[in-house]
C-alpha cells in the first residue's frame, strides 16, 4: 500500500554558480542573521563576502555571527539567537556545513523563544515560530539545507540530540558545487558517504514508500559512481555537482522517510568522542550494521536494488550491498578508519549502545527489523579495530 | 551540467483513506469556497459530503460552487472568483478531476483580482496573490493537484490556453487513490496516458535534470505495469494506488521541468473540437509525435531508458519505446482512437498547427530538436484515422 507524506516547501536553485543569483531572489526579510563557522575558510575562500554582497544587491542588511565548530553546540545556538535578536534581524543566512546549517534552525528559534535550548531537545515544544531561514551549504552531505531538524551536542551532558521543528523548513536553499570544491579530500569522503548511508538507511527504512525510493536509488548510484572520483581531484566539478545532488536529495527523502538506527549509533559514537566526524562514524559501523539485517534476511530485495544502482549489475543476494560497499570505502581511501585511532574501547560498547537509544530511540522504530541493545553493542564490538 | 530549480511547497499527503485526514490538518483560511463540477457524481459517490464535514472537523466554513464542465471555460473561472468573494471565502478546495483543479488556479486569482481572466491568460500579471488552495483530486492524470497553473477555454476565440501565477501553487493536496475507484475504464485509461505523457514529455525534454528523470523513469514503469490492470478493473486499488503516485508524481516532474510541444499540439486540437477529452488527444497524435524525435535522433539514449522502464528490458535502439507505447495501447483498449470519431478533417493539420504554436509556443523550446510547422502539420497527418 502506497502512503505517504512529501512535505519539501523549500525552494531550492541547485547548480555551478548559483549563489550569484541569491541577489535576485525575494529573500524572507530584510535583515539577515548570518551564520558561519569559526574556521577562516568561509572569509579566505570569499564565500562570506560574495553572500554579503548578494544580500546588498537584494536590498538586505545584515550582521554576521561567527562562533560555530565543527559539531554544533548548544551554547552557540543560543548566543546566536539572542544575537540575532539584539541586532534586529529577522531571518537568517546559513553559509556552512553541516554544523551550520543544523544550528540555524536551532538559532532560528531561539531568536523567537526564551528558555533553555535542552528543554527543547528533550521534547518541549517552541511556544513560536523561528526566523524564516535560507541556506547555502558549502559541503555536501547532510541534507540539512532542506529540512528542519539538526543535529546538537550538550559537552556537560555528553549528548548529541536530532531534533527540530517542521516550521523551520528552511524557505530558500542555494546549492552552488562550486562552493564545496575547496572541501578536502578526507572530509569529501566522509561527507558522501554521510549521503550515502541516508539514502541506504532510508532504502531499508520501515518508512520506505515508492517516491522515497526513486529518489534515493538514483543517488546511491550517483554517490557509488562519483564520490571516488570527487575524492581524487577536488577541482573535479562533474563530480562534486553528482554528489551534491545526492546529498541534497537525501533532504527530500528524509524529508518522506525516516532514517534508521545506525544514526544513532553514531550520533552516541560522536557524543562521547566530540573529534569524532560523523561521517567518519558512519562508515566504521556500516558494514556490520547492515550485515546485521541481511543476516536476518529482514530485506533482502532492497539490499539487492542498491547493490545493482551502486554498479554490480548481476547481483543476486543481499550481500553483494556489502561488497559494493567495501569497494567503494577503498576507492575513497576509507576503508581503514580505526575506532581505536579516536580513543574508542572495545569496553564501551554497551555504553554506546545505550547511549544511542536514550539519544535517538525514535530512529529504532524504522529498522527493518527489531535491534536491542545487546545486538547494538555487538555491531560496535565487531566493528572495533 | 546538473542545474535545476526544484519548488513543490505543496504539503501532499497520499493514501487511501487520506480524505479522513483532510479534518486534522491546519487550513489555510477559515470559509472555504469548495469547487465541485456540474456532473451528478461528486455528490452521488459521497465526496462533497465527506469534504464538508472534514471542513467541519477542522471548524471552518464554506460555500459550494458548483458549475464546471468537462473542459474549464473562462467564463466559470470568472464567475466562482466573484462567488468565493461575494461569500467571503478566504481559502478555496478543489474537489474533483482535472478541469475543477486547474479551474480553482483561476477562480483563486478571480477571488482577488479585478478583469477579464483572457488578459491574464495572455501574458498580463495578477496584481494580487490569489487566496490559498487546497486540491482534492478524484482522477488521475493532470498532476493539477501540486503546480500553479491551469489550462483554461474560451469558447468565443476558439482558444484553449494553460497560464497560471507561481503564487498559486496549492499549499495542501489530498491524494486519496479511493477517491478514483468510480473513473469509468475509458477515462482512467485517457487520464494514466495523460500522467504517461506528461513523464514521457519531461523525459525528452531539453530541460529534463537529474531529479525529473529519476521520478520521471520511476512513474513511466508504473503507469506500463498498472495501467491496464486500473482500466480493466477500477476496484483494483493496488493498480489505483501507483498509477494516483504516477500522476501527482507528474506534477512534480513538471514544476521541475517543462514538456514539450505535445501539450500543444493536443490544447490546439481540444480547442478546436470541444469534446475531445485531453488524454484521448495526447493518444491519437503520440506514436507520429515521438517519432519524429526517434527519426531524427534527437535523444536516444532518453528514449531507450524509457523503453526499459515500460518493461522491454533487453531493449537496444530508440524504436522500442513506440513498441512499449503501442503495446499500453492496445493493452488499455485506447489504440482504436480515431481523430474522424471527434470530427477531425485531414485538412485541418496546419490549422492545428498554428493553433498549437500560437496558443502554447514557449513548450516548443523545450523539444530536443527544431520542430516547423510544417513538422506538426505532417504530425497532424500521419496520426490521422
Ligand atoms: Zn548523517
Ligand atoms: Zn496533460
Amino acid at each position: 500500500m502506497i502512503s505517504f507524506n512529501f512535505n519539501n516547501p523549500t525552494n531550492i536553485l541547485f547548480g555551478r554558480g548559483m549563489l550569484n543569483e541569491l541577489g535576485k531572489q525575494q529573500l524572507p526579510g530584510r535583515k539577515a542573521c548570518v551564520l558561519i563557522s569559526n574556521g577562516k575558510s568561509t572569509r579566505a575562500n570569499g564565500y562570506l563576502d560574495r553572500t554579503l554582497e548578494q544580500l546588498e544587491i537584494a536590498g538586505a542588511a545584515y550582521a554576521v555571527y561567527d562562533k560555530f565548530t565543527e559539531n554544533p553546540l548548544k551554547e552557540h545556538c543560543e548566543e546566536g539567537g539572542k544575537f540575532a535578536r539584539a541586532n534586529g534581524c529577522d531571518f537568517i543566512v546559513a553559509l556552512g556545513g553541516g554544523a551550520v546549517l543544523d544550528s540555524s534552525k536551532m538559532v532560528s528559534s531561539m531568536a523567537a523563544n526564551e528558555g533553555d535550548l535542552w528543554e527543547y531537545a528533550k521534547g518541549k515544544e517552541f511556544p513560536n515560530a523561528g526566523l524564516p531561514i535560507v541556506t547555502i551549504p558549502t559541503t555536501s552531505g547532510t541534507g540539512s539545507e532542506v529540512n528542519c531538524s539538526g543535529v546538537i551536542s550538550n559537552l556537560k551532558t555528553q549528548e548529541k540530540i536530532g531534533f527540530g521543528d517542521v516550521r523551520n523548513i528552511p524557505v530558500l536553499a542555494i546549492v552552488d558545487p562550486e562552493l564545496m570544491k575547496t572541501v578536502p579530500a578526507r572530509y569529501t569522503a566522509y561527507q558522501g558517504f554521510d549521503a550515502l548511508f541516508h539514502h541506504a538507511e532510508v532504502m531499508i527504512s520501515k518508512g520506505l514508500n515508492i517516491l522515497s525510493e526513486a529518489i534515493a536509488l538514483s543517488a546511491i548510484e550517483n554517490v557509488a559512481k562519483y564520490l571516488p572520483r570527487a575524492v581524487k581531484n577536488g577541482s573535479d566539478m562533474e563530480a562534486r555537482e553528482h554528489i551534491a545532488y545526492a546529498s541534497t536529495a537525501a533532504g527530500i527523502t528524509m524529508n518522506l522517510t525516516l532514517t534508521t538506527a545506525e544514526h544513532s549509533m553514531e550520533h552516541s559514537m560522536s557524543a562521547y568522542h566530540h573529534s569524532l566526524p560523523h561521517g567518519a562514524g558512519l562508515i566504521m559501523i556500516s558494514k556490520e550494521f547492515f550485515q546485521f539485517f541481511i543476516d536476518r534476511h529482514a530485506c533482502d530485495d532492497r539490499f539487492l536494488k542498491m547493490a545493482k544502482a551502486m554498479g554490480i549489475q548481476n547481483a543476486d543476494k543481499a550481500e553483494d550491498f556489502i561488497t559494493a560497499l567495501v569497494e567503494l570505502q577503498k576507492a575513497c581511501g576509507v576503508d581503514d578508519l580505526k575506532m581505536s585511532d579516536y580513543g574508542f574501547e572495545k569496553s564501551e560498547a554497551m555504553t554506546l549502545a545505550k547511549g544511542a537509544r536514550s539519544m535517538q530511540g525514535f530512529l529504532y522504530t524504522s529498522n527493518p527489523c527489531e535491534m536491542t541493545d545487546e545486538d547494538v553493542a555487538g555491531i560496535f564490538e565487531r566493528s572495533y579495530c
